[in-house]
């Protein structure tokens, strides 16, 4: 905070509330300053919080939790209250604005420039990776789980029904996203969400899925063809898989992620599949499935050991089939470790 | 628009695009003048935009789906862009006024004074509440395929593990909210999301679940018993009901939102309940678990035909018990017709 020239910080994100104290209610408001720290709900949650929450003082708030939390700020005198602009709508901070009184409404609260907590966040601590592992490899196992039920005529549903039960059974508190089964032509739609189509005799199969394991998400893709594959399908898996191991290699502390992205691109240039490659390489994860860095073409952002990053690459020929192979690993000084552990070798069911 | 003043919208808020095209995917950007409207997404949904979106044309944006939306309505020369406050953070309104020509910054982007998007969604048409009520039958199909399950020493998890894998079986894309299995003491947490607690011998426990089926959500509590209750405790959970009932009754079209929460919380004080009841009566649903309405003290909105609320009084005692009743509720000019049919009767098991 000093170093951002903040003498005081809101955080209302929840997955930062999360972060920063332990609470994981629906309503947070945590003001930090130089000597104090203090999370504002609301009634719902007078024994959650006192359950859960560390390191702070718990205030239940009689209205807002936000506008409470502000009151808070300025009665301790503080200069300005830093809040995050990614996470915090217009809206909010009009309200905020009015609270305050009228000779400070211009000038108090400051838009952050970095995003402080995220920030903190993407850097993984030992007990975070510990924790990253873990779902990770509930996730492993939930997929040898579900390979058996994956027959013809079965549909999307049911396979997705059937692993977010495993998962549960497994202890994850729930999916970090819409769970993904795209089989058949559906599986050119890079974000096809479980549906009734049935798998088919023949074509692939696109699993993606997350748990959400002790607040930690996991995120892995798998994709596996049923039947008897052409060679146009064959070599597309191959040239994917090549793509995705390149960009797992690429990965180190002092990367850029823009070079990581390119490891993988360039694979598909050279198997001339790059104009079908038509997202991005990656994100980090933790908290929340999608979080910083992005790993996309020309990021500048640096990889810095203990950042959690997917590496997912994945080829969609509209009205044909698509292919999308995605580990999650954590960056270390010399390279990464692959948290995803279930096999990428090609599957034929 | 024309009523508000404005000659062209920015939609971006995911439930709103899905609302007024169709378009499920996880980027998009909807601008409507009175003579156009078109969807602007990404790569990755190519295939899925086109089999999805009604009424509007598709564009695949080459960088940012918003910023290459805004440029177009600038290039048909609208005077201005309204946008809703309430669902932009203040890093994209940033982002979009720095992409404007300079001369436009200060004035091309209004926020919109009232919620259009919102406030259409409020109102359901026929084919919304028909949905609405397959996904709430469907919901108290889940109760009672839950119900025999419910045996001391199975935990919370085990039991919404079971309840979702029911729910995916029965058609439902997912759970429109973490599943909440509050058992024992933990009923006094309003939102005690399922945990590793097993059901006890003796005691509450609170059910508070919904689905989304075909894009809409359900949303039910049950409080059930499990052995022989305390006198304390079967009198609360009938003065709950009874709140429950009266604020059922009290629904309809031309009540204030602020009348229906006055109506279940004045039993509660007749019965010296209301300080345990620390949240508002309820809010509406649709394509999102919390939408407008809210059915809190004093909301002087006034309820329309068509709009569909929970009704949700509970009590909490800490360190004690919970119990909570809600139903989904469909307003109609002279009452409610109730969505949940689950029975409110008092269940032993």
């Amino acid at each position: 905070m000093a170093a951002s020239g903040v003498d005081s910080l809101l955080v209302t994100h929840l997955p930062d509330v999360m972060y920063l104290c332990g609470f994981t209610g629906s309503n947070a408001a945590v003001v930090i300053t130089a000597k104090r720290a203090a999370l504002y709900t609301d009634g719902r949650y007078t024994a959650q919080a006192k359950e859960e929450a560390r390191g702070v003082r718990v205030v239940i708030a009689k209205k807002s939790a936000q506008l409470e939390a502000i009151a808070f700020l300025i009665s301790l005198g503080v200069a300005s209250i830093a809040f995050d602009p990614e996470t915090t709508t217009v809206s909010t901070l009009n309200a905020m604005r009015a609270s305050l009184p009228k000779e400070r409404r211009a000038k108090t609260l400051v838009p952050l420039k970095a995003p402080l907590v995220s920030e903190l966040r993407m850097v993984k601590d030992a007990d975070e990776v510990e924790r990253m592992q873990a779902a990770a490899a509930l996730g492993d196992q939930l997929f040898n789980t579900i390979l058996p039920s994956m027959q013809p005529g079965v549909t999307e549903v049911e396979i997705a029904a059937e692993l977010e039960h495993a998962a549960r059974r497994g202890g994850a508190e729930g999916m970090s996203f819409s769970t993904i089964v795209a089989s058949g032509v559906r599986s050119s739609f890079p974000h096809g969400t479980a549906s009734v189509a049935k798998l088919p005799q023949k074509g692939f199969v696109t699993l993606d899925f997350g748990v959400i394991l002790r607040g930690y998400c996991s995120d892995m893709t798998r994709t596996v063809h049923m039947g008897k594959a052409s060679v146009e399908e064959r070599s597309a898996y191959e040239a994917v898989l090549e793509a995705q191991e390149q960009g797992v290699k690429a990965v180190a502390a002092g990367v850029t992620c823009g070079e990581v992205d390119y490891a993988c691109r360039s694979v598909l240039e050279k198997h001339k599949l790059a104009k079908f490659f038509t997202h991005s390489t990656g994100h980090g994860v933790g908290l929340e499935i999608h979080e910083q860095p992005r790993i996309a073409k020309e990021q500048a952002k640096v990889l810095e050991s203990g950042m959690v990053i997917t590496i997912e690459p994945g080829v969609y020929m509209p009205g044909h089939f698509g292919i999308r192979i995605e580990d999650t690993v954590v960056v270390t000084k010399s390279g990464c470790g692959i948290l995803t552990k279930a096999t990428k070798a090609w599957i034929e069911l």
